[in-house]
């Protein structure tokens, strides 16, 4: 088919277009970053992206993040026309209930789709640890004509995404660590929601920082100067060495009357506004949803390009290689990661030494699993040992260094997980949590198998006081959906959370781990373990209390048991490391290990909300609602009240106040 | 007195040695980090802070943030020799329950200390924070002979600080405004928790990238080189358009057998180790905790430069002058800011709506409030109108844009509180908590009276998707120690809830606002206000059921109960804005707007963890325990069960629950 010399300006209208038209159809979205940026989007797909439409999920695809997710409009147009299955109607539902075009681009849903986006700066994050998930496993699996992964990771970035502090610590990480294959272009509008950029934020500046942070940069002056764009980016494809930001100055609203004006960042354009566009665009564009035909021929290029190069791959891949059937195995998982829990049995140690001994066999039967701390290795025992440490010298290092950037680690193991092959972890503190909260949230959003290894998990962090010691993380960690909380009461229960870890394919796993040692639990009469999220460790019998507890509230619990059971009380104890796995239970389960008309009492050094929906009707709760202080972890326990013996006096007002009411009534043995 | 002309390194050797007393007595803290940095605070103490140690909260001061807040042990010893009121006692009471010596420095108990930090990254943007109430107050406020406010702000920081997204965030923003005042030194010590810092950071980058921003930057090649430090200090104190970076060559651990290596950074040293740094510095230090009387002497400068300050301020504040007037009212504070929450009676209006509206009058009834958005002014409506925007052409504009910095925003407006003068708030969508979670933490420890309005606060927000849509952000604030949300149901409660946000002095008030229309309540039957916490909007007579609700939530509750009672049954509506309001009154309150023994439901588009304490022991809940979804806001709470037939449904089933169990009995009359 012969094309006409315009052809890539008519699909830039036609992305300009569909852009429009959804957000139109929506009367809801984001239709001037679009307009704007549409030959950004339109090049790299059309010129440099190798990947296969008909399969959105080839390993060895170029990555592209919309950094910038609202912008989704433009993706899902590009989509369409580069040949997923992303059809018309499916943008006519743009922004609707059950559409695989919702608001901000998810990664799932929609083919094509790399990472979920939205909250600005993720994105870039996502795409380092994408790049280094392509370099690592690369690095490790060489066949005899080359690295068996081999591709690109291009993101698009707005001027936010650029003042957020995630970004510019993966900007620092990525320059460290000479990123070569990723490409960031940098859509310059000079316009943020409150009005003009340059007013908030110095994209000149940005570029400057990156360099000296060792990026190639390169500049473009008109977004809709095509030569100048290719240029911009086969010089960024061309530089292997450094990762590249391509800025480009762009105008947002472009075509509309809108144009370079903070209105057009969000909202449907009025009719005549609307009008007044589609006159610009061209008569092609009069109606709503239409692609010209020659411009969809045109795009076949696309998955012809894709379809090669993937073809070539998959011939690579049928090779007689051991590093081929090494990917193989790691593609489809599920090896026993070989850990024996029993081992743990009776050792008295922090939950975090234990977890160090549980990763260090990992190390050796686990090798997808790959990750690092966010300088705290030293603390949360967090290392594969012999693994290794990437860096420009060692791409094949499996051990991360993210040096105190807990932020872009939380999005970076994300794009990790994305990428599809690799298994992470990441760790730091608890208390730290604070400092990635989206990145959990996207982790658990995306329902990426991430798993985060928090030690100093409470007030018995200690002497550092209150800014280290955790109160509210546990009740945000369990009120985030997806998201598995795994807090061991002691080695072996540390060792068994592991597993449970792993065991997840669909979301995040949280292990929290207690900085002091733990004592092993009496398990003479445990029936249960921790992939049911709780279960009794003593007293089956007929019990007048239950005392549940997690973490290293588990030891004290059981002296308090004792204290009881020595006035004459029937208690029984029960462990409960994870709330979730426990309310997935049958109610069967749940009723026998926690009977519903037996009284309870919940004890864990964290704040007492999360813990009222498993103390139930006729439970009290024992826990830290106030923030912790600085001084040694014992006389920080005798504080806040977490003594046996205060335990103990507690169980017994609470007896009483109940009976004061007529409640509280002994069970039956439970069920074996 | 005469001084040796060693004064200085006797006074550095001083430092050093109480710094490694304390940690020595502990067995606990970091020692390194002083043991380099001590030459850095004690130039800064001796010859440049201008600060008052009897009078340590005087307003004028110089301020000092130690961002690097595991250095604590050096500020206290310099404390100490300063004059502040932090004894040989409370040194040797370092890390100690109940002493002013906590592990990490805490604004407060501590004499000296500006701000409590640990947290890497905050102190950089606390002091950005500072620098900008001084500008902005001292432009707004000037006497016949110049500003009433003229002071600078100091801080000592870290490797670890300026890996942080958060200091960079604040320093991009620093180098916008041009805040001459700020001085913030480098300490580069090149060593890390887990090894050499130049593994995962580049220094000099960060030097050079805050150039890029706007700073001036300095460059010190020996922090044992107190000329060269005094030179740079001169130029950075002489620089007032820009920032001023020092950035400090030091050696970690220096004059200990572990200097330049990691583990200097954490935990006492060994005892070989304490007395080779003992016999190294001398014989003055052979016994801990000794001051050398001629180094205490020779300090004795400093609270006369300070003294001498603080008089001759105090002699221009007695001036008969209108700003200085305005200046005691602006200090003395609680000047009735003015809100007739009747206004707002009967409104059908989005709560960020009425929030605007209420600010639009604070605007001109309370002159200390100050602050602004990250971005999203015109989606929260966060505005002074008249009030000018912060820059430096217009130094005294009380509005600030913040670009799209949540986590700089957060511990900025935390500075600005710490300043000690003006009222700040910070805007953004509820769901951006998650990049500022840890900022808000140290609000409500630092019990700082910062008011966050965040708006767009559940599945509501609709279109956007669950990106956009906080779940868990409720749970998180309410489990946040010292925090009190405040989720107004309509116009007249978003009124009544800004009146409580400025009533509170102690802690943050989080101001939680609809993006939709909120219906107003019907208060035929209404006796309480929000300040309550939870107050009875209908219904006061006996129930069989009660329907507590919040936010969005309250009108569709309403809507339920008149199902209900028209097949009926009696029904009490409850508004629930604020939980930690609710939960602070007398039992006798709670128990007679929630009476123990009527069953409850509870109805709130967030998390159910948070809801059950509040649902108590005869109640179930109606909450989001997934996330959302990309769709209208009416197609979202029709899916998500928040119509009023579905809360009705759900009211019936769950008094069948309870029959069941022969559960469940009406309550009489409320005490009125």
């Amino acid at each position: 088919m012969e094309f006409p010399e315009d052809i890539e300006q008519r699909s830039i209208r036609t992305i300009r277009a569909l852009a429009l038209d959804q957000v139109q159809a929506a009367r809801s979205g984001h239709v001037g970053f679009p307009l704007g940026a549409a030959p950004l989007i339109h090049t790299v797909y059309a010129h440099y992206l190798r990947s296969d439409p008909t399969a959105p999920e080839w390993l060895n695809r170029d990555r592209f993040v919309l950094s910038a997710g609202h912008g989704s409009a433009m993706l899902y147009a590009t989509l369409h026309l580069a040949g997923y299955a992303v059809s018309t109607d499916d943008l006519r539902a743009f922004r609707q209930w059950g559409s695989i075009t919702p608001g901000h681009p998810e990664h799932g849903p929609t083919p094509g789709v790399d990472a979920t986006t939205g909250p600005l700066g993720q994105g870039i994050a996502n795409a380092v640890g994408m790049a280094i998930a392509e370099r690592m496993t690369g690095a490790r699996l060489t066949a005899a004509d080359g690295p068996l992964l081999d591709h690109r990771t291009f993101v698009l970035a707005s001027d936010g995404d650029f003042m957020e502090g995630i970004a510019l610590e993966a900007v620092a990480f990525a320059g460290l660590h000479r990123l070569g294959k990723l490409v960031v272009l940098y859509d310059d509008n000079d316009i943020v929601i409150d009005g003009r950029a340059s007013h908030v934020h110095d994209a000149a500046a940005v570029a400057r920082a990156a360099e000296a942070h060792g990026w190639h940069t390169v500049e473009v002056a008109d977004g809709d100067d095509l030569p100048a764009l290719r240029a911009a980016l086969d010089a960024a494809v061309a530089e292997t060495e450094r990762p590249s930001l391509v800025r480009v100055r762009t105008v947002i609203g472009r075509t509309s009357p809108l144009a370079d004006d903070p209105r057009a960042h969000s909202g449907a354009l009025s009719e005549a506004d609307d009008a007044a566009t589609r006159a610009a665009l061209g008569p092609d564009h009069a109606e709503p949803f239409h692609v010209p035909e020659d411009v969809a021929a045109w795009w076949g290029r696309f998955a012809e390009r894709g379809g090669d190069a993937r073809a070539e791959w998959l011939r690579r891949m049928a090779a007689d290689d051991p590093a081929i059937a090494t990917f193989h195995e790691w593609v489809a998982g599920g090896a026993d990661p070989g850990i024996d829990v029993r081992e743990f049995e009776g050792a008295t140690e922090a939950a975090r030494m234990t977890s160090g001994k549980v990763m260090a066999r990992l190390a050796e039967t686990m090798p997808t699993l790959v990750g690092g701390a966010a300088d705290l290795v030293a603390a949360t025992m967090a290392d594969l040992p012999n693994g290794g440490t990437f860096s420009p010298d060692e791409p094949a290092g499996r051990n991360i260094s993210f040096g105190v950037r807990e932020h872009a680690m939380g999005a970076i193991v994300n794009g990790i997980a994305l990428h599809g092959v690799l298994r992470p972890f990441a760790s730091t503190f608890l208390v730290f949590t604070t400092y990635q909260a989206n990145a959990l949230r996207m982790a658990a959003l995306q329902e990426l198998p991430v798993i985060h290894v928090l030690s100093h998990d409470s007030i018995t962090v200690g002497e550092d006081g209150p800014t280290h010691q955790p109160v509210e993380m546990l009740s945000t960690l369990r009120a985030t959906p997806n998201t598995v909380v795994l807090r061991p009461g002691d080695a072996r229960e540390a060792a068994e959370c592991w597993q449970d870890a792993l065991a997840r394919t669909d979301g995040p796993s949280i292990l929290v781990l207690s900085r002091s040692p733990l004592e092993p639990a009496d398990r003479s009469d445990s029936w249960g373990e921790t992939r049911k999220g709780a279960y009794i460790v003593s007293g089956t019998t007929t019990a007048d209390l239950v005392l549940v507890a997690s973490g290293s509230e588990l030891a004290p619990a059981h002296s308090a048991a004792e204290l009881l059971r020595a006035e004459g009380l029937r208690v029984r104890v029960v462990s409960a490391p994870s709330h979730e796995l426990f309310f997935a239970q049958p109610d069967e389960y749940r009723d026998t290990v926690l009977p519903p008309e037996t009284p309870r009492l919940v004890i864990e050094a964290s704040h007492p909300l999360s813990l009222w929906r498993l103390a139930g009707p006729l439970g009290d709760v024992v826990g830290v609602d106030r923030f912790g202080a600085s001084a040694p972890p014992e006389r920080m326990l005798a504080e806040y009240g977490f003594t046996p013996d205060q335990i103990a006096a507690r169980g017994r007002a609470h007896l009483a106040r109940l009976a004061d009411r007529g409640q509280g009534a002994p069970v039956a043995e439970p069920v074996a």
